[in-house]
């Protein structure tokens, strides 16, 4: 037996979305459709909207339907100090717990040339020419603690240097009130290893 | 520090799907931008069509866009059989696990006055006449174990005594291969109370 087909898409259609599998796509295709149907044409229309308008700020990358974002837009930060990071939630995850007052730069993804994934996939090539105009003085670093993360914040260190900023990379180790038994062991070995001075 | 307006309405939007909290919403949301634009237009697509274009069949209420659905419509389905599920995804459900040839009733709910959901609210009084008709000679009672599914099950077994249609109500007990210790006791006690004689 199958559902007619209109509904055998929207399940199909419904498994785009990341971690939603064939019960959980079944799931919402119903609900929306016996109890929220306002809900679901209201999200197909942002969807929709969202998929063609949506590029990304011509500074930064973080995604927008502007020319710039909201960030990059705003006088009280200093646009001389830029935060590297992956993925646009990595720069609400920062705004949000800490008070950096700099700007922010967007890879989208990690340096992977097996993966086709080369510096210009993400965007350093723009980046490399206002590193080098000398307009930035810090790099923060906040690329994740993985192999490709580590190369790709390498490869912008190097960059950063030629154009005179400073940089720094964010600290990596066992997470706050994290027990030791639960770290794994490469986040302890790290941690072990990047120990720092007690006094 | 928020996304543009439209960042912000998508993941506000995907939070209408069951099971999707502000942060799936938000990964989803970059996920699509991302990696899926093409997914994700083709979602919204599907998503308005379906929101727009899915009534219910005119005989058992499943919702298709079509007049009736394609059980209704086959000519090998028992149209003297009639099952009785709470949701569309039980028809699935039943039609995978059983031979069943009949065909169903889809009552998109449970009786449940105080939240005003009556017999008209799931489609009883339709189902009303084709069981005083006399054309439906069994009734199988599918609604879930719970008061309100019981006492839709009740309801309808009432109706169907009154057309003269014997009536059945699918077993409820402990899970097979289930270990008692992991059934919960309102289960086990219906599961001992209703034993049978074992020979
Ligand atoms: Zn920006
Ligand atoms: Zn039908």
């Amino acid at each position: 037996m199958a559902y007619s087909p209109l509904i055998e898409q929207l399940i199909a259609s419904l498994r785009s979305l990341p971690g939603v599998g064939p019960k959980s796509a079944q799931r919402m295709a119903f609900h929306l459709l016996q109890r929220d149907r306002r809900g679901g044409a209201a999200l197909a229309e942002v969807l929709g909207a969202a998929m063609e308008r949506v590029g990304e700020c011509r500074d930064c990358r973080l995604p927008t339907e502007e020319e710039q974002c909201s960030i990059c837009r705003s006088d009280g930060r200093d646009a001389g100090v830029l935060c590297l990071v992956e993925s646009p939630s990595d720069v609400f995850a920062l705004d949000q717990a800490t008070d950096y007052h700099g700007r922010y730069f967007v890879l989208g993804g990690r340096l992977s040339p097996l993966d086709g994934i080369g510096p210009a996939e993400l965007g350093l090539d723009r980046l490399e020419e206002r590193l080098r105009s000398g307009e930035i003085r810090e790099v923060i670093l906040a690329t994740s603690p993985t192999v490709e993360g580590e190369a790709t914040a390498q490869y912008v260190a190097e960059l950063a240097r030629e154009g005179g900023a400073s940089c720094s990379r964010i600290a990596h180790g066992v997470p706050m009130g994290g027990e030791l038994e639960t770290v794994d062991s490469g986040t302890l070995g790290h941690a072990f290893a990047g120990r720092r001075r007690y006094e």
